[in-house]
């Protein structure tokens, strides 16, 4: 089997060095990741300038390759042009810092799977729930694992795997459970500053507003140090509204205007 | 009323000025939107820079707020710092280049939208499906009167609309269609070209998969000549596999390893 790994915290980062590690015992690895940090990048694609592809090292000997561009470029290029055939999955991370609830669509780890799975190869994000974690070793096994579960089920086209892994050493770990994507979101806060020029700016500070208390639901799930496992997918349409909205009959919008 | 109106392709291009020309009619209008065209960036907010407000003139007078940020980060930014009070609308737009089916994931336009739903305030993408148009005013027009039918009817919290309008005279519209997320998607293309130093890069073009014939969806409909309405959201989970992937029993995922 082959597996493409990228992520959003950079080729040089840790969690992206462990999830090669362990995917290494069950696949035939390519790293295809950015050559600098691009967390809440969101789904973000490099179209007006071109990309630079570079062979990047690790210990003296070839680990993957760096793209100047975004975690879902990374997958697109690696997919059309780096790797001779198209990878059998796409595992995404180890990312620092947890991508449940409103995370999802601001997080480039996410990302990079969402856009294997718009290029119908399946896919995993895998996210540990700390910024400060420094051992990956867990996570890794709970995404070679889950890799071994696709090898064997499969996954419908268009969906992915979003994992998130608590942040405790394992014999704190309470399961392992299937989730929905929760509602907690940002309180956003913009912390206005004047730089030594006499100019204002503005930086982006926020508190989580904990809206999921339902063990079903992603936030509440790694809260209570259970690793969180949601099927997601990239189709948008709010098909309860679609129906409500029959009734606004907008075929008659412009009629007299 | 107070609608708030960005875009992603920046505060001086000519189809966000067509929106707040026809929204003034019936709303108090601010502007926040890229100073500079931010296509293709996706949901990307941003968190490791400061973010700068400069007021900007159009003709002599403020016209708006410009923001070297997102599109998210003008929505984030307008709504929590620049307006005294929550909008009662955000509508971004109007948009060159269609956002139906997967662009509405790679979309600034739709993403800017998207944050205002995510914060509970109703929203409206609006995009006209060609780069070469000259004439936003009847897509401007069905920007308002859509703005008007969500003053009367609501929008349930968390649902936005992606509106796509066809590039045709008004004469040559066919009708507006209440419609779906399409399934056409790119079959992506990288150029590679070498550099005057003998370097190669790679520069992202593709070709549409049209994949969507029935005018229930966004990408059929307009270009069968249909002004395109589509309900969307943010939550991503994939309810059909969630329940098939209960037979997964990842519970057990890792016993025995």
């Amino acid at each position: 089997m082959k597996i493409l790994v990228s992520n959003d915290d950079g080729i040089d980062s840790a969690g992206i060095y462990s999830l090669v590690e362990a995917l290494k015992e069950i696949a035939e690895v390519t790293v295809v990741a950015p050559h600098k940090e691009q967390s809440a990048v969101g789904h973000a694609i490099t179209m007006q300038t071109p990309l630079r592809v570079f062979e990047y090292q690790k210990d003296g000997k070839f680990f993957g390759y760096a793209i100047d561009g975004t975690p879902a470029d990374c997958v697109k290029i690696g997919i059309r042009n780096l790797m001779p055939k198209t990878p059998d999955l796409v595992v995404s991370g180890i990312n620092h810092g947890s991508n449940t609830a409103i995370n999802i669509i601001y997080s480039g780890t996410v990302s990079a799977a969402r856009e294997a799975a718009i290029m119908d190869v399946p896919s995993i994000a895998i996210s540990v729930t700390s910024h400060a974690v420094m051992d990956f070793s867990f996570s890794a096994k709970i995404a070679k694992q889950l890799a071994l579960e696709i090898f064997e089920k499969g996954l419908p086209k268009g969906t992915l795997l979003n994992v998130n892994v608590p942040n405790v050493s394992q014999d704190k770990i309470a399961g392992i459970r299937l989730t929905k994507q929760g509602k907690s979101k940002w309180d956003d806060i913009y912390e206005k500053r004047v730089d030594p020029y006499g100019r204002n700016y503005y930086w982006l500070t926020g508190n989580l507003f904990e809206l999921d208390y339902d063990l079903e639901y992603d936030q509440a799930a790694v809260k209570n140090n259970y690793v969180s496992v949601s099927p997601i997918h990239f189709d948008l349409t709010d098909y309860k509204t679609y129906l409500e909205m029959k009734d606004w009959k907008i075929e008659n919008l412009l009629n007299g205007k």
